[in-house]
């Protein structure tokens, strides 16, 4: 908690300051730029305006259900040009620990993932063969007896299991992720801790809400690779070569992006109110979480205040 | 966690002054009567031989999947004869809490139920009309524009979620329940804590885990109803106007069930090892559990050390 009251961005002069205080700008997406499927207000011109003003811009997101591949597609669908090495998911960062601090041998170590499209195909980039996700014989109704995942045996070369949103979870997967969680070998990742997201105006269980239901039955936590936690921002450091005094973090969610920013020595944050936090909040001095050291209405203000230049 | 050594019930000394110590025996049913469809040695027996020595026999399962007419059947299937009133499980005690302590009208509240039948029965007894459960419906796929829970907007008249264990639970469950539970006078009723259960070998997501993720996204914790809540106790002590100090809890965890003996102020516990636990747990001196005052191999030993009088 920084006792420096946040500054809001709402002149010419606090954008330019925001300009000139950073070389990096690192972005969570759903909340920032985007809400589900719709573009947010000016912020593809925000996007290039930062571009142009010789700005490195890196996306960060804890959304482990797409691939970096799907997610530059989602970016084109926008009209907004992005490639794949300034994306960081947690699928991402979760099979970069798997690979680089857990020290998994592809080929030859397997991971039981109880999550989406997004972590297998990550970890299939890496080389690492995945078992469970989104196998379609776990959509069946559970049952001990004829569950080809029991009946079969459990699989040795299984090292490790990562944990995501997953919104076809059900009982089947969460018993099989179990099988292998009372294994005390076999790792336990998870790849963010938000308990929930929105969409269409409702708000829905969250990646955390997942793992909580398997950390609760396996009796044990797992390392988390998203947001906030450090792993993610190692992976990104590492790979950019960063100055984290001259980054900024951008993002809607105090208790991840901006503690993400803070707790990662970033030299500031942005917090933008397009997403579950209001101007009260960002204001607020409570222990529960870091404050911002700006704010705005919404990104596409960086460009209605300095991009008419 | 008491100071005196847990008495084993090994010979007819220790098995008479356990029979004299008591005038009720609440029995957990799992793991201490039967393990899933197999009757344990001697437990008819000993059952038979307890209500011709006098004493009452109450029956207290955390199993809030059959109601007590299921579970009566389920006695019947082995041969033994016992009374619905004889029975209290999580799912009666969760509707007795409803409608007793959070005094809901029965013809006018209705609860939202994650989890299965029994719990729904034992609140259609009492008059509640309950949403959700094993609405077939709920098995489809989540979509948020096509689900008919959300669709059809949520129903004003739910004044309670009771959540339990659920084999069918899934991601529309999970994310109509948390919907309900985003309102602020919206009650939340958890059947039991336990993470897991044993079947056929095997270690299964429990009552707990299902709960543990509803309480995650929803950012609350449930009151609890089962054992080792009081709630249950006070359930069974009003109903049968109970000595507690004459009465004894057997059961085969030390979290829940020697706990719901000694938090309750039973006059005793028993704990049998034909469930999770073992002779080094019942006899260690850990903070995380209270010591069982006495402890058994198995139930049957009562009748194979004193029925053959």
């Amino acid at each position: 908690m920084t006792n420096i009251n946040p500054v809001k961005i709402n002149s010419k002069e606090t954008a330019q300051k925001f300009l000139d205080s950073f070389d990096t700008y690192l972005f969570d997406c759903d909340g920032v730029l985007w809400l589900g499927k719709h573009l947010l207000p000016h912020v593809k011109e925000t996007l290039e305006f930062l571009t142009k003003s010789g700005k490195q811009l890196i996306f960060v997101t804890n959304n482990s259900t797409k691939s970096r591949a799907a997610y530059c597609k989602k970016f084109a669908s926008f009209g907004i040009e992005v490639t794949q090495d300034q994306i960081f998911s947690s699928a991402y960062a979760s099979a970069v620990y798997v690979r680089d601090f857990l020290k998994l041998e592809p080929g030859k170590d397997k991971v039981w993932v109880c999550g989406e499209a997004g972590i297998s195909d990550e970890l299939s980039l890496m080389g690492f063969k995945s078992l469970g996700g989104t196998d379609p014989r776990l959509d069946e109704r559970f049952d001990a007896e004829k569950s080809p995942f029991l009946t079969n045996g459990l699989d040795p070369s299984v090292r490790c299991v990562v944990a995501g949103l997953d919104t076809k979870i059900n009982y089947h997967r969460l018993a099989i992720s179990l099988q292998y969680l009372q294994q005390p070998q076999v790792h336990f990742v998870g790849t963010n801790i938000d308990p929930t997201f929105p969409q269409k105006g409702h708000i829905f269980p969250g990646a955390g809400s997942v793992i909580a239901s398997l950390a609760c039955c396996a009796g044990r936590e797992p390392v988390y690779c998203g947001k906030p936690n450090k792993n993610m921002l190692d992976t990104i450091v590492s790979a950019k070569k960063l100055d984290v005094a001259r980054c900024c973090m951008i993002g809607d969610r105090l208790n991840t992006d901006v503690r993400f920013g803070v707790d990662g020595g970033l030299g500031g944050t942005l917090l933008v109110l397009t997403g579950i936090e209001t101007e009260d909040r960002a204001l607020e001095q409570n222990s529960d979480h870091p404050r911002p050291k700006f704010y705005a209405n919404k990104l596409g203000d960086i460009y209605e205040l300095l991009g008419g230049h």
